[in-house]
């Protein structure tokens, strides 16, 4: 009774042993391997990423899912039929891949990485732009072995966001965008309101290490369990439940930038550290979906750490570490790290233009892997789409196409789950808030237990256990809805921008 | 034409990228990884390790050695035939070894080295003694697996010295215990000549960093192509020749703790650095033996880095790191950092006495696996070893039988290799000084370029191209002798103790 589930879980547990080994390639190349190690990398990941698959997609496992979908004990439990499911789904997709192809698209992913690196450094396109067109033709024929219907990008969604279609994010993201815009353009008249002066100064790279380290441990990120680093791009991931890895990045003229990020990866944390013990080395270890795990990160990120609340318990101690605060009053840091003003970088952009750079990239995606937009002519479709956007226009590349890594390690089809777990995060902080009603009181003395055992409960502990949809549903009463989400950035910024003012007195 | 050894060498060339991964997770393991990651790890080493052997052993790659055996241009070329003595060497042994054995070893190893890191913080070699039982018993298992005539430590020994047999180790080591025992003697005699107080003191970490990273990149260890990290236990590691990484440990109170480990770790990884890079990702990438190996780091730590030449050059900007030494006369702290006195930590060792905690180690491991010493007695053994040989008892097991981490880790046989590597370094030094007789000279210029140069042209670039014995005749043009090793502890010795005055005046 249930031998076949017993073996097809041990063969799983070994396949998920290598790719956690994979990610801790990664995490090395990203932040300790000394540049000459590039290509060997290379080859340690294009071995390993081959090996890998080739036991994911032995043929034995493809008859051990048959046999252990009928056995007993299998079909009677919710968790064995869940795992069953995630283990076919991984099975189906991997075996559409030759391992030779897996192997190359592997090691071309790490040596494309590297050049990224040199070329944003040097803010040089032209060096990026050949391996961006073998990451596109990789991505392409990934598509086409996975099989697709409408739109090959749907292929490549759906690996990050199970069941999402292309066309419904085109319908979320226009939807947004009509909602969101007026309020952009209102903002943009009430742009005096606001000032993030007191943001540029100089501050230490210990100092504001210290007090973010500070920060997520006392918010609930396990450094038992984890670390933090430093990389080019912020990151998270995990090896286990109980080695999940952060990084962030410095910039001593600007305080966002590391404290935020530290945040926003501690969210995506605090989500592999609480995923139930019982599923560590199965396919139900990990996010429900990449809009799950970024709901989470922009929750801990934006609803919690730009709230007014978090900033009554944690201004004065932000004041100790960097001194520069000192002088500086709460609503004017309040206001700071809220303002709303277009810019360049998506990861330092405020909450409510951060969808625009999105959009973006959502759209230049499609337009790359459909062809009708050629590589070369990237940098000049990204500054057309900023200017018409953001009304803004990157002086460079480094500023501009080359800022993100995601195309460079070929994760194509990834940008839109950002919004996604935007829109998530507040449909969970409406529930949370219906939960427990003193939310902002605890927040604001600095309490965070009940919050994360709430996510625990009602996210994290699930693991990939229900498909995303079912999961929000399961956790909210409602499906996916971007309501709650418009009504909050609405709700927030009319009240810093004093919007309200506006409405009422519309002779203005 | 060669189409056997091409498929063999690719074949080849996937084993070795995963053994090198398999190296990036156990370095992982040493410096970065926290503590709650420690379970996952095993797992992840056994599951790799297992492919691993899996795909070492796989037939066909015994068919290919056997098949490219018979190719023309591998019988004509030398270095093609050495590849495949390699392979053949490395496939023969692997063989032997079930894939379980190989995953159930490495999952232990790994759990082992996290009780020991435990057990020796706490100083409780309880807590260690049933994981040594175990490591033990896989070594013994092991042996068995290999086969073996005369004793099972030959068996373990040939892993890490081919060719060498215990009982050569045994007269080895029984002729330099012999000679220079006297010589000790007479130095504790002559006790008071040197004195190392000026060696303890406060010295910052970074400072000590600064100039030990300053150092080794003057030698040339190249960071490009490595990098210096912190461990509990200083080892260099590597997963091409292009990265290659050493660690070191430091101590605030004690000057010679980092300096020299790092001088050693260096030696160390200019040998793999210095390797051909044709044989990366071959079976002749890697040093020719361990005993070569630690000829390469204690020349450097050694012969070079506590010769007076050295500091000549080295001293007036120690001095600018670390203003403590301004006070202290280049002769003084140079024979500081060369007084003899018997010690409790193998790495912290004089040269004269550093043998002595070897034969210790040979001898207790000779008797953990003939069974003749239970484990449980294995700390009053190790007391009445060092009372014997040093004269000195450890105070507890910390600075006692659980200070190396060699045994947790299931390197058992391995401690011999450290006095063959000091016998060697001498004989290679020896023909070093024939060849460029101005050695002294350019060391207190601070210029290594020659020496360097003579090692990477004897030594480095051949990586296991010769066995170790013809590698030693083809540099030095002699067999493996200690005879330069003695010549030189008693000429240096005799120098800085003064002890010429005691051999000429003999009634003293």
């Amino acid at each position: 009774m249930g031998k076949h589930y017993d073996e097809l879980t041990a063969r799983m547990a070994e396949v998920i042993d290598l790719n956690h080994a994979e990610s801790l390639l990664n995490w090395d190349q990203e932040t300790y391997m000394p540049a000459g190690g590039a290509m060997a990398r290379s080859h340690h990941l294009g071995t390993l990423s081959k090996v890998t698959h080739d036991m994911a997609v032995a043929p034995a496992i493809g008859r051990l899912i048959k046999a252990a979908a009928k056995e007993q004990d299998v079909t009677k439990s919710a968790v064995k039929s869940a795992m069953l499911r995630e283990a076919k789904r991984g099975y189906d997709r991997s075996k559409k891949l030759p391992s030779d192809f897996v192997a190359e698209m592997s090691r071309t992913r790490s040596q494309a990485q590297q050049v990224w690196i040199k070329a944003r450094q040097a803010s040089d396109f032209k060096q990026f732009a050949p391996w961006l067109k073998k990451n596109l033709d990789f991505a392409r024929r990934a598509a086409d072995y996975f099989g697709w219907q409408d739109h090959p990008y749907d292929a490549l969604l759906d690996v990050y966001e199970p069941g999402m279609k292309s066309a419904e994010v085109k319908a979320i993201f226009a939807n947004l965008r009509n909602q969101t815009v007026p309020l952009v353009h209102a903002i943009a008249r009430a742009a005096a309101h606001v000032s993030d002066a007191c943001l540029s100064g100089h501050f230490a790279k210990e100092a504001q290490q210290a007090f973010a380290e500070d920060v997520s441990r006392k918010i609930g990120y396990d450094y038992a369990r984890g670390r933090l680093d430093y990389t080019a791009h912020p990151f998270c991931t995990n090896f286990s439940r109980d080695d999940v890895r952060i990084t962030t990045r410095a910039d001593e003229s600007f305080y966002n930038t590391l404290f935020f990020s530290v945040l926003h990866e501690a969210g995506h944390g605090m989500y592999e550290q609480g995923i139930a013990p019982a599923f560590d080395r199965t396919p139900l270890g990990g996010g429900a979906s990449l809009g799950l795990h970024e709901s989470q990160s922009r929750l801990w990120e934006n609803l919690v750490g730009r709230s007014r609340a978090f900033w009554q318990h944690f201004y004065p101690q932000l004041q100790e570490h960097l001194p520069h605060f000192k002088d500086v009053p709460l609503d004017v840091f309040y206001g700071a790290i809220n303002k709303v003003e277009p810019s360049l970088i998506r990861i330092e952009a405020d909450e409510l233009t951060y969808n625009m750079h999105i959009f973006t990239r959502f759209e230049l995606e499609l337009a790359l892997l459909e062809g009708s937009l050629k590589v070369k002519d990237l940098p000049e479709a990204w500054r057309a789409k900023y200017q018409s956007y953001l009304g803004i226009t990157p002086p460079n590349d480094a500023l501009g196409c080359l800022q993100d890594i995601h195309w460079s390690i070929g994760l194509i089809g990834y940008f839109p789950t950002y919004t996604l777990g935007n829109i998530i995060s507040v449909q969970l902080l409406d529930k949370i808030k219906r939960d427990i009603p003193d939310l902002d009181g605890q927040i604001a003395r600095g309490e965070f237990g009940a919050l994360l055992g709430w996510l625990n409960k009602n996210i994290h502990q699930h693991g990939r256990c229900f498909p995303p949809t079912e999961l929000i549903k399961r956790a909210t009463g409602q499906s996916l809805t971007a309501a709650p989400y418009v009504a909050y950035l609405t709700g927030k910024f009319s009240e810093i921008y004093g919007l309200a003012d506006e409405k009422s007195n519309p002779t203005h």
